[in-house]
């Protein structure tokens, strides 16, 4: 935890398990500092506080609005349920608090505008908690994706994210309850596919979707598997597929007319302690080293080091953009927010599609 | 070339880039040997037999006809054109030639079925020749599916074949000619990865399809690149997409409920010519052995030998099935006939649901 009198100030809303990373994360970022937790209740805050080690000097608040009315924190962490995030970012935001929320942002693309529109009104920072955003190695695929003489022009992207938590989870899980996870695996897991599709075309907005039929849904509505395709005017086009019956995968494809871009733990790297990450990446230009035996060269394995793990470079990022709202230097950053705002489009869209019976959804935004 | 009387005499339609690899493959397998070869023009066989080295003794014609009138022809490979398949291939079962077929079978079901009636009439062998399911491997990872302690129950596929053969192919090529190769990428990617699908459920025909919108066709209507999803009634589901506008990818992704399944090279292993090809899968089962700074245990690399290559496997099987035929053993065996029959049906749905502007498809066997 920094010493810099500087340092961003951080209240966290709610000891969900990911606080635990974000603790940690908080705790590394040079320019962040640690400065409250809150729960329901006193008593499981003190907890969290005891059985993580956190510093003595943590505030621990026993309801979420004392972090709010705590004048010393500068920002604060939302983890709580996706049906509870616009009552309390708007709150926060009302409090001149700076915004880091959990994905997925919101219920809705309604819900999150009027959360924008409070941070907006308000002059603080937004920023959702989609952690791989962050990771160095995510602006190197970005790299190779750019290189337009190695990958050609991007033509398709399939994404699929799916973990089986198992038939308790199924049964009681918030991220299965509508008044609380409401948008299941697609908010959960969907939310990562279609943001790692924006990502992969500059946040282009598809023309249209088409939720892939046989959606399953809970009794409550809940979607626990769907899956959609995505379309451009240019004839680019995307798929995914998000679930919580099936073995673990987080698999992000991008295909060129010239290469490919490829990995399986788009994210959360698998070597995410190690200090390095990896993709695979393929192009065309690559046939004139093909080894002996094989038809098709290997695909060249990229390697990127870090120094800090992805949540840590996410804290750190919107900490300094923080400072520098706070120093007056600029306006609370707009590229964010608006990466969020595409996102729940998307997944509205795909929602839509699923409810009106799998019909294709026009997305304006 | 085998030396054994009995072996399956084969004479081959048509002197295409892939029957190089057939010649080869007939000359390797111990149960078969290459009889004959034509072309439309004797001069352009003869060039073709001098060029790949054929023995002699091989009977080098200038039209198809000659190769079904010749009686010491048991068997015939037809690489034509798909629009050709059926005159051909009826015509061959006709003169009791058995009949291996290169895929995709033929432009409908209904084609498909006069090639099949024809061949059970005359009592003769069909099969296509989608060479991938007779590699050993595909045997090995059949295994690892059927494996519920490991791979759980099947919940979802996704397959993914494309390549990017340039502007001259996309203007001249006989595979984007409506009246050639109709079916475009469709055809002769999506094929692979229906069959593929198929292949993972055990053969257990969707309940229906969904094309992806924004399938893209030439001039002629001839399929450059699309995709599906197809549907079961109990909630497993698969996609596909096949393009020939994006560089080279192979994958089939198999998700159970335990378990996962890959590759990105099943329709042609990587290492064709060293002996070996290998498929990654990894099951919760694994969670035990994770290494040191990861999150997730890294899959498991099957290596599976062999002998032969997957076309002399395929060749071999073929072979052995019609000197059974031949010796009065058994009837022709009507697995494989099946087999492409099914992929042939969901290939007609999807370019339906193509051509009804992306419905949703039922199928009907």
């Amino acid at each position: 935890m920094s010493d810099d009198e500087n340092a961003v100030r951080f209240g966290i809303l709610g000891c969900a398990n990911i606080s635990i990373k974000l603790c940690k994360a908080i705790n590394k970022a040079p320019n962040s500092k640690l400065h409250a937790i809150a729960s329901r209740s006193v008593e499981k805050a003190e907890s969290f506080a005891t059985e993580h080690n956190l510093p003595k000097t943590v505030k621990v608040y026993g309801n979420y609005e004392s972090v709010l009315e705590d004048d010393e924190v500068d920002a604060v962490y939302i983890p709580l349920p996706t049906g509870l995030h616009v009552t309390w970012a708007v709150k926060a935001a009302e409090r001149r608090k700076h915004v880091l929320l959990e994905k997925p942002a919101a219920m809705s693309v309604a819900e999150l505008d009027r959360i924008l529109e409070a941070c907006e009104a308000h002059g603080v920072q937004f920023m959702d908690g989609t952690m791989w955003m962050h990771h160095p190695r995510t602006a190197k695929m970005k790299e190779a994706l750019s290189d337009a003489q190695r990958f050609g022009q991007l033509k398709w992207i399939h994404s699929c994210l799916t973990y089986n938590p198992g038939p308790e989870f199924l049964k009681s899980s918030i991220r299965v309850k509508a008044d609380l996870d409401g948008l299941g695996a697609l908010g959960d897991c969907g939310w990562y596919c279609i943001r790692a599709i924006l990502w992969a075309v500059d946040y282009e907005l598809p023309k249209s979707v088409l939720a892939f039929p046989g959606a399953i849904l809970n009794e409550e509505g809940v979607i626990i598997s769907c899956g959609s395709s995505m379309h451009w005017e240019d004839g680019r086009s995307a798929t995914f597929h998000c679930s919580f019956l099936s073995h673990i995968t987080f698999d992000l494809t991008v295909l060129g007319t010239k290469g490919c871009l490829r990995l399986h733990d788009f994210p959360l790297p698998f070597e995410d302690n190690l200090g390095y990450a990896t993709f695979l990446e393929a192009s065309e230009l690559d046939y004139a080293k093909i080894e002996p035996g094989m038809w098709c060269p290997k695909p060249n394995e990229h390697v990127v080091e870090t120094q800090f793990s992805q949540e840590v470079c996410m804290v750190m990022e919107f900490a300094d953009l923080v400072q520098k709202v706070k120093r007056c230097e600029m306006k609370p950053q707009k590229t964010w927010p608006v990466f969020s705002r595409k996102t729940q489009l998307v997944l509205d869209a795909v929602k839509d599609s699923i409810h009106k019976g799998y019909q294709p959804v026009q997305i304006v935004s």
